[in-house]
């Protein structure tokens, strides 16, 4: 095997092309690929590498295979004036949740809400970026995705629900949005994984897995063949995960736990069904919009210069890292990891282009 | 001081009828008391006996300075199509909270989807009353409140933002609803000051709370006058303590974090000005109601069939145990706990009648 590279620096811009260009030559339209490289792009601006450029290449194998289909438009299958349902087609994730997002955008626009349950969705990346959209609208955006069973519920032995993220975003008048976007377990599940291949996959804190018997574990290292995941929070996060799975699992029509697929490891000629839910409240139409960022940066404010804890420096909002990162990534440009930098070069390989990073 | 009375059995009939007379004699209407006391007893049939008619007791000195008015209705500001700003007029929370999820009940029936944003409430109990509302009116509810700054934020010495309780529910065919109802915080203050009561409050399990320094802690003795809790999940718990207050606070123009008064301790004159948020989706709109209740039927078959960990008897979905709590106690009565007894007793005697307890 050949070593990790290096960290690679590339300009916003450039990644942005050479994610189209990939995506056009594995058949994705000029329009898909550039709203999936706008979510792509955008998560590796915050520093979220994990869920940025580095997922298409799992894309890829799935677009090859057929389970992600290029000649489909995801489509409103039936409105009424703040609720619709959408069936992406599998289309790529990102191309359907921006597309059910937007709807709900413009739905929020005419009547203050709109909430669009999508089924027939795949991996969608990045849940902030979704809620973000509606931010940048000036509105409360809310974004959740079910997926592959992979967390435990109290008291089960095996996974029950999927660590279906859930992510809000709140605009802001700087622009620089509160955006929380989390995984319902305890930790993503790449963690273990990571703690594993570094050695230390035997002496994991205590609360992160279960063992086959359904009990506390330190020992990653047979996960997810054995155990499960804990929740985040215990019933609370289990409670948070099933609120996920029933708007984005059960509502829409969606495949719901063990029957949605996994866009990364099951055969790539089969749509994995994800389900996804997205929510967007205009803000002007409870308050004035000055009023509303007036009282938010008083919030923020107050946030800041809340006395700090011995040893800590700032108190940050959830998203303020992502935000500060992107703006550095946009003047001096996004340095991808080695890992990121590998899977690109190799998915460059695979559909026949050179490699920009 | 007198002991705690043994805990007592009530029907749920006749714990309304005392806690509507109650409120009656502090100059309640008929109508609000008979809405405050379905919340109430609501909530003591689930179990939930510390959001119970024990609350009755503060609500009552409320009353009588002033602070909660008996003269006023719940006003609706403005609304569009979906999405409504109602103001509480400094009632009593839950007759507010009331009128606002009916609210959005009624948008949602029209549009799909029905969002309320509230000011000048106060305390309004279990959050998850007003969530199974909706799910009662086969629709997803959601609802959420700030209060008074008790938890930390990551890197605080300090209190940033309430407990922030929130909740939400998914309608079943059987009624037996999902409902979660959670405090953001990692535990309640409640916790801490039984603790603390009981002789334990030096030993706690480390992560509850920080100390003057902002460090974590397990000596309770010295909260809330030093340190506070920590939020659940660390930092995906304060994000999502920040929608909630983003919302029911920023939002809604209530008071928020600091400004917002203490419904138990502040002086009963002061309006609390709590704020809160109510959402209901109309699943009808996305689904053929019996489609979605076959569904749903299957993941909770499928959650109850789950391997169980050993030493595990049940896998409960969440609100569960409150339904089945609830059964048992509309076919036996409520058997209160005596530190409820206690309250109630006091309260009948404050305002002149005779205790049904």
């Amino acid at each position: 095997m050949s070593s990790t590279p290096e960290p690679t620096t590339i300009s916003a811009d450039e990644l942005h092309s050479f994610c189209v260009a990939i995506l056009e030559k594995s058949g994705v339209s000029n329009h898909h690929a550039r709203t999936t490289a706008d979510v792509l792009v955008a998560t590796d601006t915050w520093g979220v590498y994990t869920h940025g450029s580095k997922l298409i290449h799992g894309y890829e194998n799935r677009l090859r295979g057929g389970g992600l289909r290029t000649d489909v438009e995801p489509q409103i299958v039936h409105a009424s004036a703040s609720s619709a349902l959408v069936d992406g087609q599998s289309a790529l994730g990102q191309v359907t949740s921006t597309f059910a997002m937007n709807k709900a955008i413009s739905m929020a626009k005419e009547t203050g809400v709109g909430f669009v349950a999508v089924r027939n969705s795949c991996h969608f990346g990045a849940a902030g970026y979704y809620a973000a959209m509606a931010a940048g609208e000036n509105m409360f955006g809310m974004s959740m995705a079910n997926d592959v069973p992979i967390v435990a519920a109290p008291g089960s032995r095996t996974a029950v629900l999927g660590s279906n993220p859930f992510a809000y975003s709140v605009p802001e008048r700087n622009g620089n949005h509160i955006m929380l976007d989390i995984a319902t377990s305890i930790v993503a599940a790449g963690k273990i994984f990571a703690a594993v291949q570094s050695g230390s996959g035997k002496s994991l804190p205590s609360g992160w897995l279960i063992d086959a018997e359904g009990l506390p574990t330190t020992d990653g290292t047979k996960f997810p063949q054995e155990g499960a995941l804990q929740p985040m929070a215990g019933h609370k996060g289990y409670g948070i995960a099933l609120m996920v799975e029933s708007l984005a699992g059960l509502l829409s029509g969606a495949a719901f736990t063990h029957a949605v697929g996994s866009w990364l490891f099951d055969d790539p000629s089969i749509h994995t069904d994800h389900g996804g839910t997205f929510l967007a409240v205009d803000v002007s139409s409870i308050m004035p919009l000055e009023e509303f960022f007036d009282r938010s940066d008083r919030l923020i404010q107050e946030i800041h210069e809340t006395p700090k804890a011995k040893g800590a420096d700032r108190i940050y909002y959830p998203g303020e890292m992502e935000w500060e990162r992107r703006a550095h990534a946009l003047e001096h440009g996004i340095t991808l990891p080695g890992d990121v930098v590998a899977k690109l070069r190799e998915v460059a390989e695979m559909v026949g282009i050179e490699s920009s990073v």
